[in-house]
């Protein structure tokens, strides 16, 4: 359609809605060339919102890259939140649903743009992704600090780890009523098992269901990484007419139509690339979703600050006319036919961003070389040289792969990004080691280890690492720690010999996930860890996958992607259930026993 | 005088202004017992300036307790802020100076009142103090995300290194005119050799200067505790009528008169004791300042959220009559004397506490034990278990010190606090180490480290374990690649053989801390790392310090009292200093060396 007929149909019955997801606020902020990028592309967001005098802002998760912004982070999305979001323009539609469920996680239940402290010109509505969940014992997110300051409404954050009841805030503007559910991330393979055991439900409005326009925002897996690690289209109520998909990266904005559920299914992508992956070279957009009765019309549009990416595969088996592994000065013709690929690329970019002032000048580039056959590598670093100047990622322009190999050369890891190697010393557990080792030493006690689990302390350590939660590990011990003091009281254990004799007799289970997770109603289970994992995995194929990509430019997990920390992941996560859980086995034995010493001493 | 007197002059010409400092909020926020102590206060604090309808709030710094407050810590903030603050009662002075100079950290460089966007009734001003001060290229402090969400008006920054000018907010209500004046913490070494200097000044209105009620804040050592080691008041301007000292946690908030420059000097103290020193022992209060042309009157409120704390001392030699070391079972004798001081206490705390319903129930206890002439220490964690029901600390009621002696007994220090343990994880950098070295063996390259001072890399470890300031030693590295560089490119230095001797010639020596500063106005100086450690070793002594103590409950240096590291604090310095800073160097000089190789294949 024409934008004529657009603005034709700009009245006071239809919604204007800027629809976008995964921002990704703060990814690389500390690197020299890209830094910026995630924060230029907010600022074209909300000033197209502005400027286009939207009803309100849609946002799919992932707002924040880093589950723990930095401050710099923090300080930028407040700044341009309160410079673009609020104002004298009048506000047009109305709330009719009790917005104390729908806003369920704040002192302030209210739409912010309904506060009669705050002038507010565009509300932002939006849910937490898998980057910016809550976690912690207040089960607080990113969202919810521009909550606090009224800046953002939070919605679709279930409480309750038994069933989820999604809740829409009804809108009305002139005729038409706007249903707005959403669900923030939740492990795939739990609400996965969720629907299938029909522990969600959507509640619909008594009157008049007919009349709503009902849209449903989620943020989860929408492409099949395993048998229940996505949630397929199918699983949600037919009577939703739109669902916009976050988590994944690629730009399918355009919507497409489930013709079993009769809805229609809009993934707007990220702003921002966060791995090199091919789903992240579509050209990204935002959305204009304009509603009218149950009437809708999705405008595209494309954003001008976001940096061109360009990716290409070679199979140099596939060049037996030019080069065969035998031929003579083999490597050289290799890194010449790549040195011509990346300047194909290099000059379609240009090409491309003539006349776009606002795109960044240096693109990035990914040439992926199937070597498989015979081919050796060359040396990646005498290539990036010739690009350093003109390409964003010139450390990893190229990227080895054979087919069905997964390994990896650890020494180019480390040549690659030294950044990496400092981020990597977030693994804080080690420090410990030093600490209660010497302590162990020190006091001559020596104690065998056999209370906790691998996996859960992989999940405290995950939640240590990942989410920069630095309570994680002395929430588990302090929850072992009480349940060990019940048992041993009942047992009527009390000298220090009988207490040891008891723990190592029972070995007891580590629950300690689940007594965290209740608070914020969660579920831990095997499917968490393996999903964990798996994400891990990912991450690290990211580095050595085989063609087909199984990844589509699909949210990185917990952030390690923006820590450039691809081919580390799955180091870090051994690291963590080995070392890490020993020396946190050791700490919370030591806990244990003074605090039940302590006990004998007041009974 | 009587409150209806105070009554009386509230009028249209009476500045109403609450004052208080180092609310430290978030102080101890994990303590099962403590952790909601700041957070009460502060509640207190707010309520109290809403229901006597005060003009503003004045901060005198620390309203944070850690640099990067917890999302627990600024969610709690940002939302009793809003609560208390946001309102209709209307605010009824106006600001005649440019307020663009007052506030300049922030994009909104006007007071929050006179935001047409936020519905202010109690404007709040702050200067930040020691604990919660800018760090980072931005020069952000967590004061800046309350500026950006416009709940608090930060001032008295000074960018500059080479001058402080104080331009004062100007404020008239009705007929009086107030100068309000701020700096915010700066080592107080610096600070010190700059007003010897002459390099401080304080600008004053041209006209009617005398109309005029000078009221100045400030966040530094008022104690001396090294001879240029605090600021002396004398170093004040005398035109000043009113001082308001933060950062020294005794409340001492009945206006002392300084006979030499002619002001008054106001210290109103912590609301919340970060240490068992006598200081932190007196009753806490916040001021009720009412300042009327140039007459002033400050009403003392005490804080009834404030938990009880009490102290005694006892010398074991004092009691010849009773016992000396020699005396059969004289530990016995002397933990029967201890319980019984205790015992004392209790009774008082009770008492005090009688019609106090918002008072804490536990007081915490302190009982310093000079065990000098022989004696030896008993058991503290036995002793806990008779109080741990009726007193907040019990595990560190028992203070064992000998007169002249710093020993410090470790052992003690692990039972006393697992949460130091763990929290000490804080220290990062050994993660580096294992991937440099493990580096470094795989690559079979040897260097020899010569390029960056101890006293540099002290720092850089200070701010990135004190401040959690993650980038501080990324940026020294960045910072000596570039200067390297240019170096060796001056030199004409291309292979990585000369490389190597030519670095090792030159020896650089390191500035990278200046770079740093540079940036937010600071300068690095052999003084500013003095005066570190001299805070580290404050610490330390709190644990074994010598009667009559050092400290007057002064703010402790970077919230490692938080922390619960007093004991630790020298240890870690010196970590930092020796381990870590050559794994550094190693980073650093892998970093020089393929960045250069890296020019090398450009030219």
């Amino acid at each position: 359609m024409n934008s004529s007929y657009i603005q034709d149909i700009d009245d006071d019955d239809t919604f204007k809605i800027l629809i976008a997801t995964d921002v990704h606020l703060g990814y690389l902020e500390k690197d020299a060339i890209r830094g910026n990028d995630s924060y230029n592309t907010l600022d074209e967001i909300l000033k197209y919102a502005k400027t286009n005098q939207v009803d309100f802002i849609l946002l799919g998760g992932d707002l924040f890259h880093e589950n723990k912004p930095s401050r710099r982070c923090l300080h930028n999305c407040i700044t341009k939140l309160r410079k673009y979001c609020m104002g004298d323009t009048p506000v047009h539609f109305n709330i009719l649903s009790d917005q104390t469920v729908n806003f369920n996680t704040t002192q302030f239940p209210w739409v912010n743009y309904q506060d009669e402290n705050l002038n507010i010109s565009i509300p932002v509505f939006s849910i937490h992704g898998n980057h910016d969940d809550p976690t912690g014992a207040e089960g607080l997110c990113a969202l919810d600090l521009l909550v606090a300051s009224g800046l953002v409404n939070h919605f679709g954050h279930s409480q309750s780890m038994e069933r989820i009841q999604i809740s829409p805030i009804l809108m009305q503007k002139g005729n038409s009523k706007l249903a707005l559910y959403g669900l923030g991330s939740i492990p795939d393979e739990r609400l996965y098992r969720m629907f299938v055991n029909n522990q969600v439900t959507m509640l619909r409005p008594k009157e008049d269901q007919e009349e709503w326009f009902n849209l449903f925002t989620i943020h989860q897996n929408r492409s099949k990484h395993g048998p229940t690690n996505y949630i397929p289209e199918q699983f949600l109520d037919d009577f939703l007419d739109l669902v916009v998909w976050g988590h994944e990266h690629e730009c399918l904005i355009a919507p497409t139509r489930n013709e079993q559920q009769l809805f229609y299914v809009t993934q707007p992508g990220s702003s921002v690339a966060t791995s090199l992956s091919p789903g992240e070279a579509t050209k990204k957009h935002i959305g204009l979703l304009r509603v009218k009765g149950r009437k809708m019309n999705l405008q595209k549009i494309p954003l001008k600050t976001v940096r061109q990416f360009f990716i290409q595969d070679v199979v140099l088996a596939s060049y037996k006319d030019r080069f065969t592994p035998d031929t003579p000065q083999v490597t050289k013709k290799v890194e010449e036919l790549c040195y011509a690929k990346v300047e194909d690329m290099l000059d379609e970019a240009e090409r491309e961003r003539l006349g776009c002032p606002l795109t960044p000048e240096k693109p990035l580039i990914r040439l992926r070389v199937d070597y498989s056959g015979g081919f050796e590598t060359f040396n990646t670093s005498r290539f990036s040289q010739k690009f350093v100047d003109r390409v964003a990622n010139p450390k990893d322009i190229i990227h080895f792969l054979r087919r069905r190999e997964q390994k990896e050369d650890i020494k180019d890891e480390f040549n690659v990004d030294y950044g990496r190697v400092l981020k990597t010393t977030a693994v804080e557990g080690l420090r410990v080691e030093d600490l209660v080792k010497k302590y162990f030493e020190e006091t001559e006690k020596t104690v065998q280890l056999s209370l906790l689990t691998e996996q859960g302390m992989g999940k405290a350590i995950q939640e240590f690492v990942d989410k920069d939660e630095r309570d994680a590990i002395q929430e588990l011990i302090n929850y072992q720690l009480e349940k060990t003091q019940r048992h041993l009281q009942v047992r009527g254990v009390t000298t220090e010999h009988d207490i040891d004799e008891e723990v190592m007799r029972q070995g007891m289970q580590w629950k300690w996930a689940k007594a965290h997770r209740l608070e914020r109603g969660d579920e831990p289970s095997r499917a968490d860890l393996s999903s964990e994992f798996a994400d891990v995995a990912m991450d690290s194929n990211e580095e050595s996958e085989a063609l087909p990509p199984l990844t589509r430019g699909r949210g990185r997990g917990r952030g390690r992607g923006g820590r450039g920390q691809g081919g580390r992941g799955r180091g870090r996560g051994e690291c963590g259930s080995a070392a890490e859980s020993q020396v946190q086995l050791l700490v919370f034995f030591t806990v244990v026993r003074s605090q039940q010493s302590t006990e004998e001493h007041c009974s």
